[in-house]
């Protein structure tokens, strides 16, 4: 939990304090003296009386009581120095700099873990350690990156890597990004990027709370938690955008099954952020691009109206925005050739909207008046404006400037001219407004963030035969289920399954087949790749099929029993679950065969699964149109997906020791879906 | 044709030259004389006398002979200039900044050709109008963006855009990127992008030559040349990235076949570049990378160190490499724990080789060493090092230096400290060297321009019986061919076809019958999509099912005959071509069925094809583990695939008159691959 001393310090020991600001202990206190920290601040060395002009102590001990403790000095030297300032000087807040615990191996873990209890038993924050600091309205606390500038509505963030904390700080400042609050993390040995997100979410006010929340992470400790608190902030109004690096996991893995193949902790990431309405980032310059978007007043639509002095960048911008989903509408009629008629000779309005490199301020004003009053076609603008270098253009920024915050309809503005307007752009930026550099990173970035769905809420799985799962689930140890209890697991889950009898002797078989009816299928039982092995057989007309391939059934190496199934037909569909520790069961959807073995077209989601989540897992396979039917053939019934990936959901809540299950195919149609060869692994 | 006045002149008129910087004859006059021309500078303004310190006649008609006129006036005035100056003055080359020509309307355009008329009739050059400009060696005349250091060994560039020529400078600059030549071609009124290209392949000589082209197109007006020339280039030892811009053709044109929708000039493009050799880029920054990713020395694997004092920029990069299909190989074993005895405790060599926060210069410079010596598993190195602000990073950025000059293996240096470590960045710079910012994107293209295959060399097609396909042409008219003739076609290709013919009675069709053999295959001859209608009935196998199909089908609307045709097995192939207008024909291949219409899984090349191309279009299919076979079932022959799409090449190179066909499908097996329906629409 996050003190309100970290957040609030009325006074700062900096343990390690120097004057050289080539050291952290240096860094961080010059930091925070030039940024105007309004407390008390200590220094603490054994070397110095005075650091930076601060009074210095020459240990902990000899301190006066202090809110916050930054500390900067060698990790065997920390523990001490935190017992006698969480015991003795009434210290609540603890960010840590030093390296050389967790991630230095097991004596600095068990270091680590020591540090942290200590922290705790006085009810403490420790941030850190491994870490480059704090930045809060009240003081900067910090030793590297450069400083932001503060605003109480700029973008939140929170690290595990200072490095990317830095080289983030690096990117976007240029870019006229501003910062509220920022919490490297470091190790997370006690505070992670989970517990500042709660107390982002618990501290929300919208008039007060910045709404943009930037997130780097290499692993996810408890993502339940992450997705509760980052969901509810969303509901509330934020918009987050995360990275999630180290996907490394790839081909590592025993693979006992095709979901074992295509699901894994990155999958499952993905799954996590589109569960909980988070955009997901792959680099330092994407998650700016976002952030800045993320400042500007969300589109209504997909409808962009592209308008530049200069052709070739808008026509790189239209392509990747077309390519992005986004529409550029063709604007025409009577209010187009008005506003053509206010523009140089040789301008077009059809959109892009080109008003040459002679275009000025004055008709920038007019087209974005017309965009915004006008043409009803369109959701927003993306100025693309620079400079060939010959005049200043700081009224056409000031018209800009004037339309971005008057214009109903948001204007994204693109200022390449780095060098030739960096002053003008700079000044742009004093007013409050980012800009974007290139325009087609703008446009791919755009059309991501126009497609983010909101989360999804708390699901309602439909009801199952809880007792009947149990039951087969505590008769069975760890492994492969046999066919009668995987029959029972999904029946008892409402899952339709095709009737079948599980068979030992070729007498048996031809009883069961006289209840089946034929046509039948015959499978061999115990062997996992059943099809590789020969071990089915489909067609089964008659008696005297049954007797001829019992035998070679249960000749196989491996072979346990035959089972006998009606045989059914319609298109191949394949589900499947897999455990991802810690994120849970991830579910998977697609069609069967090669869409799922060569395409590896599959959607996914963690369970619990919402009804409106299951439905857009169908719809964003590429084989949707199989599943709508193409060409005068019949689809697949999409309701009957999503009911059966709810009811798949609802038996891996009741059933938590499924580790790993597929069911492949079901046969489905538009009237019916029924499950015709599955496999269930548990793990107690 | 490039006249050396253009490259070379020593003398040089501005018409409509001016004292005023902010008007384009003012700034290009500045330009030329601030960067040190050496020969004789005119200007021409009936209103000064003196412009900028250099003598002003009142008219072209009062100036000296000159080598190179530099036009800055009204498109109006611009004829009575070029007069003047092609047929009293001996001038040359003539740069032409003014627009009002081509670009706005029907009048422009007859005065367009009118100047390049007058500039033909002298033997002279024309470069615009309506551009910003060319740099040289000798003069920099250029009245926009920003101008770059010149280095005879920068990049040469040649754009048909005026501001994406400027705004490329905005991006390339800051990246220590360096020029040479430069040429805004505008709208290529005489010389357009080919010309330049032929020019660079012409006078390229290794010793004194730039190997790196950069180009930027909106269109493509002679394609072969520019495969010729770009094609020639890289042979050479060039290097070429080009964006190609303006893909707005989606969806607006007539579909006639699966090949109309699949095809387009956009994919017209991409074949070409492939074709050339070509990196195709879409943005300024896609462009910046890749051309800053050619000044360094070539990877010779796909296997890279990635070293860095900074965790998370490490594990973003890993991840974007290995999902490029780079490798990030596991470096262990003595030599390794060797080096890690070098860095400080906590550094990690296994690959990210992270020297920690506090790594510095000496133990780059060793691990660098070690990669380069050591590790015969690595084929190069990214380098991410910035600073955290509390110290200068010069020493370290010497060693980067050092090691890049001699190291035998490349090394790619990521600074991401745009910020805090702005001078040291700038150093690098001046020492001759490029950095890039954001390791994500680095990864991105890296691994893009590592998978870039040579160009495919001129081509050798099977011999196809030219007589008689030119003889079925010449008997047809515009239109889909009858399938006799589609089948005399394909099979003076040399493709096989399943035995067919074509009856229009139910007698002759079970005369026909009797010798092609049962089972067979019934399709209707006239309607374009047989299957829609009803139109083809499959496993016929007797006469009497002949009977019972003939009148059904011939009642079908549009029905003209009925097609019998031996029935076949194996997997559907597709195979299509388009004329698509310059580029000449596109060749599609793919599976059939709805691996075309659902997953639009085609690769596409322009004919003519060579075979190493036709073998990398079938490994690039998303499909192709099903060529291979999957599972235990047999694929398809993938030389026979091959030679197909030769013989299909070659039968596009001798009947011109084909503007669209397909064979869809093609029945194809280990052993054979027959063409079992096909259409051919010839236009005349």
């Amino acid at each position: 939990m996050i003190t309100p001393q970290l957040l609030q310090p009325s006074s700062i020991a900096i343990v390690g304090a120097s004057n050289d600001t080539s050291k952290p202990g240096g860094k961080v206190l010059f930091n925070i003296l030039k940024h105007g920290f309004a407390g008390k601040v200590f220094g603490v060395n054994p070397k110095e009386q005075q650091v930076q002009g601060v009074l210095c102590y020459s240990s902990c001990d000899d301190l006066p009581d202090v809110d916050l403790a930054i500390i900067a000095i060698a990790a065997h030297q920390v523990e001490a120095a935190l017992r006698s300032l969480a015991f003795h000087k009434n210290c609540k807040a603890f960010i840590l700099f030093s390296a050389g615990f967790s991630e230095a191996g097991d004596s600095g873990k068990a270091l680590e873990q020591r540090c942290v209890q200590i922290v705790e038993e006085v009810g403490g924050t420790l941030i850190g350690p491994n870490c480059i600091g704090v930045i809060t309205g009240n003081y900067k606390g910090v030793f590297a990156g450069p400083v932001p500038t503060y605003d109480p509505m700029g973008c939140d963030c929170v690290s595990a890597s200072g490095a990317t904390m830095v080289y983030l700080l690096e990117s976007a400042i240029p870019r006229g990004l501003k910062f509220r609050d920022i919490f490297s993390v470091g190790n997370s040995a006690q505070i992670g990027v989970e517990d500042v997100l709660e107390y982002w979410d618990e501290t929300y006010d919208p008039a007060h709370s910045s709404s943009i929340k930037l997130l780097y992470m290499e692993q996810i400790a408890d993502p339940m938690r992450f997705l509760k608190h980052a969901r509810s902030l969303v509901n509330k109004g934020c918009r987050i955008a995360a990275i999630k690096a180290g996907n490394t996991e790839a081909g590592s893995r025993a693979v006992s099954s095709h979901t074992g193949a295509l699901a894994g902790s990155d999958a499952a990431v993905s799954a996590l952020f589109r569960k909980a309405g988070i955009i997901r980032c792959y680099s330092r310059i994407e998650l700016v691009y976002v952030a800045a978007i993320f400042t500007i007043k969300p589109l209504k639509g997909n409808r962009i109206a592209v308008i530049t002095h200069a052709g070739g960048p808008g026509v790189m911008l239209t392509d990747i925005l077309v390519k992005g989903g986004m529409e550029v509408p063709h604007i025409e009629g009577a209010k187009a050739d008005e506003l053509l008629a206010k523009l140089h000779p040789g301008s077009s309005v059809s959109n892009p909207i080109d008003f040459l490199a002679t275009g000025n301020a004055l008709q920038l004003g007019e087209i974005l008046d017309y965009v915004d009053n006008e043409f009803d076609e369109i959701d927003g603008a993306v100025v693309v404006f620079g400079t060939t270098g010959m005049w200043r253009v700081d009224d056409v920024y000031q018209v800009l400037h004037e339309k971005i915050k008057t214009c109903r309809k948001p204007i994204f503005p693109i200022l390449p001219s780095a060098i030739q307007a960096a002053e003008e752009v700079s000044h742009f930026h004093t007013m409050g407004h980012v800009n974007f550099t290139d325009e087609v990173s703008f446009g791919y970035v755009l059309s991501r963030v126009n497609k983010l769905q909101p989360p999804y809420p708390e699901v309602q799985l439909p009801i199952v035969d809880v007792p009947r799962i149990r039951e087969v689930i505590e008769n069975n140890t760890s492994g492969y289920l046999p066919p009668e209890d995987v029959n029972a697991l999904l029946q008892a889950a409402g899952i339709v399954t095709a009737a079948q009898a599980t068979v030992r002797s070729e007498a048996e078989a031809i009883v069961a087949a006289k209840e089946l009816g034929f046509p039948l299928v015959m499978k061999v039982v115990g062997p996992v790749h059943k099809s590789d092995v020969g071990g089915v057989v489909i067609d089964i007309q008659n008696e005297q099929e049954i007797a001829a391939n019992y035998n070679r059934l249960m000749a196989i190496v491996g072979a346990e029993a035959v089972l006998l199934q009606q045989q059914r037909s319609g298109i191949e569909v394949y589900m499947g679950a897999k455990a991802e520790p810690p994120f849970g069961k991830l579910i998977l959807c697609g069609l069967g065969g090669i869409f799922v073995e060569v395409f590896k077209d599959v959607s996914a989601a963690l369970s619990p699964v919402h009804s409106e989540e299951a439905a857009r897992m169908i719809r964003r396979l590429r084989s949707y149109p199989i599943i709508q039917g193409i060409r005068g053939k019949p689809g697949v019934s999409e309701e009957l997906l999503v009911e059966t990936i709810l009811k798949l959901s609802a038996l891996l809540e009741a059933a938590p020791e499924i580790s790993e299950m597929d069911i492949n195919p079901l046969l489905g149609s538009m009237e019916s879906l029924v499950a015709v060869d599955a496999r269930i692994l548990i793990e107690r």
